[in-house]
């Protein structure tokens, strides 16, 4: 039987193994793909570090983390129509139903019975990888493997950042993480035309610089709802992006917004129970989005086309390959030192960090 | 100087006083309104009552009360279009600056210098009020006067009922106050198939029933959440409106959102920060408004129209019809029973209660 | 091998046969249906006879003609997800690859690659039908056959009238077919407060006073530019849907519009080329929609709800019910009194006829 | 008395000519504008020749031709608020009666009452303008005075390609005229991925090329539709902009428009009907767009915003400045030489070709 390397999660408990384990199977409707890069989320690293969250949402051990991702079709069963066997391929996170409500009605990406790759079954980091037919997206070959692999995450900050149009509006990114360093740059590639970019550390606003933000605001330092202010002639911002997860960011996202802007919730909290100023959304007459994974497969269009025109540049973001091998320092990087880190991309046939 | 009867807030305390004062002037832009109805709000209790938000909003007393009203134009200035004398027209409580960013693009009812009728002037519990042009409406002469003066909160309940449609929808109204009960009937004008209204007084609900509910929900004994999902296929409701300003009853109404659903937030909590699930909104997916006040005018069309058509009968809602000179007695009401209310409507002259 | 009654354009000629053919094999991802009932559609009427648009279409004879369906499933092959056995079920007509850009952007029903029940395969005038999972719809049980037919074609009214909502506007019908009439009901279900219908033929007119017409415009003998005008103060109506394909409607609906208002071309014309106003529609400043089937399938729960609330009553429009052997009657009444009729369903089984 | 130089149109007849008049006098809610500079619109080029359009349209003469424009307001009548002396402006063509329904309901850029300045009012070829208060664009002086004065086409450009949102998808222009020109700077600028533009002139194709086209389609030797469908894997574009007025360039956009896609109606045909492919349109699915002016003030915010923030630079389509006493020079160019031109700026006061 063959076999694979696969980066497992093994027991209940902090760290995560490479074993070698046999390639899996596929039924109808599923490929088998040969994976060329996959990429670091925080998601993995909390899994990996196995806090609180990770504890209670991950339902069985062992399995194979990892879900941004790229590679080849190797084997397509009966009913797949998306790809065909040498096709190279990224895949969404998200696996629908396709009988719920939502799954019928151009929302799958918030179906019912959600399950998530890497969470809810084997994952990415691994030599291969199985996958439904649905959550198939055929990628542009232009692109080179870091960047097909980020598609994902890059989804999210496309879907937060044009779940309604920016151009022509100024917009502010709160939360200097990756996905929000993205966003700078989607913002940017569509249109607005005044971006600020909020968050702590200079490694990263640096990068936001590269990205496009017109204005860097270090929340260590200066009054971002004041900044955002003066520079909107005192009404505030049009769009307001939270991507940080931090109780005060929200709060004062709330307070740049211009009456009957548009507001996302993106960023995670610690607790899902957060002091909100609900009088201040209601007086503000806004639109006020949570945002959850990305539309499929629009978002995805969009995110390859902004790719392969050239009209989004990522390579400020992506900031570390390595072989997957090297996977325990990727996560320590993640842990120890997030502040120095964008994305790491991981190749389990290092030969392909340079191309294919 | 000619002189009429108003209805003045005099003193920074608990009461309000009808006092003869000089008819108001005109300028420019403005007009003068003979006033045939007007009925109470909420907001008038809070200022009769002199709350703790009373006291911080009202800037200016002595003052007039008052402003969901409709009358005759006696007095048009120059350069008004919107009506000329003898027209019978109704007034938006919300005096926009007209050049402010969300003024010039068509979102003046969230001006960024808004002024509020009978709050922040002179308003409309007395025998003339002065308005100016841009916030007059020019009524449907068929409609009765008592319904022509509930239009301004009933195009509260259009405007969070209708910010998305609801054909085909199921939709829940919490809370069973008069802007609720009118929200239910708007709901099922517009061709909601499945609404449920919760509350917690039986003279309410009643009314929630006759204006079209088809499931009531008693919340000091039903589990709301329950009943949606059970009713709802275990997904939850597509359309939650938050009418209470109880905490509670929000978080159980983001409980029984389905993923992707629409939520309005629009009754006001006694404090500004209330927790809130964020996370369950960011995975929900959904779209969360703000509401505040009513589109001007698309708001007041739909209003009107479903008025003058008799698609909706808001009869059941309109519960007392009382001359101007027993305010006492209705602000009374208000305070003491409110569950025995829904909307009071008076007259400055009490030969119009039986109409023109 | 186990036969079934199938209605068969067995030649590129005039008419259609009830022959005895083997009752359909499935694969994976498809159902097999038994009949409850069918309804005719004027689609049908052209093929059966054999028109020039029937020539050029249809590609394969003999085939099995029909599409407006409903039926229990009685066989579901692997990967069937959205029906099982013994599932109520209509179907979809348009059936689509999934894989093209709108598969995969929630526009299947106009995909590239689309099929046609009924036209581009074996159709629902039979005892049993087979289609693939993807166009099944899981029908209210408490709805009567007839009218689970005719979700189909109500299902082009509520896409057409409901594409942008209708609460509170003047709409104009243009064209008494019965997707005409149901559009009278679905824009009266939904709130639009002002509904025009224009014909030609009396018993038809009558049907939409009673599905909920205000106004009824015989084009033969009245002006219906001058009446939609005079009834919306001159200035038009907020919404025109045309349906009945004949150009001198599309003209008049046209110039009955008010700017900025929506526009639905929905009636298919002799011709592809019709000389067209499109100074008007540009100097209109409107939006102009074709359209196209249903969506898939946002309008089959709309459709769903509206019928089983009883929101909606079609009855009126369901002017006959007979067996499936009476056939050549039904579509010679389609031919020969088309304005007599209004949708006709027919029953493999004819105890079916008074519900299950 | 005070007098200025104004072109005058002066006879029905070709022609126009430069008089020494009376400066205008304001009335209350109206401002006195200085003017710096004021651009030329194929509008005033018909009503120059006095073509059978002008003759038509053109109500009374004498009076002052121009409608794009900027310059400074020297004095404001009582109920003036969007500006005070000193201010620079520019001014919206489209002058609405803001008491028509599309005015009361943010549509007012269609008001069913509209009066064009310049052509129904004195307009902006002269050293002095009046307007009323609710046409005043308060300028963003870092812009020069050439690129102010045309911002008015410019937002044609961006309210007809901007009125759904492009990023990520393929764009095309049908027409090389200068709002075809800028609408490929605007479709590059807010993230659209492929860009198509439809021309016959290697001057303005070259123009073209510079504000960001990715594709330039020569329509004398080359098939545009089969070009579209190729660069878009055969299901065609996702936007058609027709800005030629051309019946072919019509048909072929519509021929080269995915189904499900958008199309704007923007040039004006010779005449207005126009034998169009309806079926194609019906079957197609799409939302068909008629573009008339530009959303007030939405349109431009974003004109204002994407220039200051040099997102957006129309240099290369703003090929000429002259004096206003070179009127006659200006428009024989635009009529013997229009391939050769973009736009043509006029400043009354020579002084300020070079900025303030």
């Amino acid at each position: 039987m063959a076999t694979m390397m696969a980066l497992r999660k093994t027991e209940r408990k902090r760290g995560a193994e490479l074993q070698e384990i046999p390639i899996p199977e596929i039924k109808s409707n599923e490929v088998l793909i040969k994976i060329e890069a996959s990429s670091l989320c925080g998601t993995d690293v909390h899994i990996y570090e196995w806090d609180s969250w990770a504890q209670s949402r991950i339902k069985n051990v062992p399995y194979t983390v990892g879900h941004e991702t790229t590679g080849t079709v190797v084997k397509a069963g009966s009913g797949v129509g998306r790809a065909k066997e040498g096709d190279i391929v990224s895949v969404e996170t998200h696996i629908p139903c396709l009988h719920c409500k939502q799954c019928m009605t151009g929302q799958m990406h918030i179906c019912h019975n959600l399950q998530i790759l890497g969470v809810d079954r084997d994952g990415a980091f691994a030599e291969y990888l199985v996958v439904p037919d649905v959550v198939l997206w055929k990628n542009d070959t232009s692109i080179s493997p870091e960047f097909l692999s980020i598609q994902e995450p890059l989804g999210n900050a496309v879907h937060a950042t044009l779940i309604e149009p920016v151009h022509g509006k100024s917009v502010v990114i709160l939360g200097d993480g990756p996905i929000g360093l993205f966003a700078v740059g989607v913002a940017r590639a569509a249109g607005a035309t005044k971006i600020f970019l909020t968050g702590m550390e200079p490694f990263r606003m640096d990068i936001g610089k590269k990205m496009g933000a017109d204005i860097l605001i270090d929340v260590t330092k200066e009054n971002a709802v004041e900044i955002v202010k003066d520079a909107t002639g005192g009404i505030g911002a049009d769009v307001v992006i939270e991507m940080s997860g931090a109780p005060r960011a929200m709060t004062d996202g709330i307070a740049m917004l211009r009456r009957g802007g548009r507001y996302c919730f993106f960023g995670i909290y610690k607790d899902n129970l957060v002091p909100t100023p609900l009088n201040d959304i209601i007086f503000n007459g806004g639109t006020f989005y949570g945002i959850n994974g990305r539309l499929m497969f629009d978002t995805w269009f969009t995110v390859s086309n902004l790719l392969s025109s050239k009209r989004l540049d990522v390579t400020p973001v992506v900031t570390h390959k390595m072989p997957l091998t090297d996977f325990a320092k990727a996560f320590e990087m993640m842990i120890e030192t997030p502040k120095k880190v964008g994305k790491i991309v991981l190749f389990p046939d290092a030969s392909m960090m340079n191309g294919r």
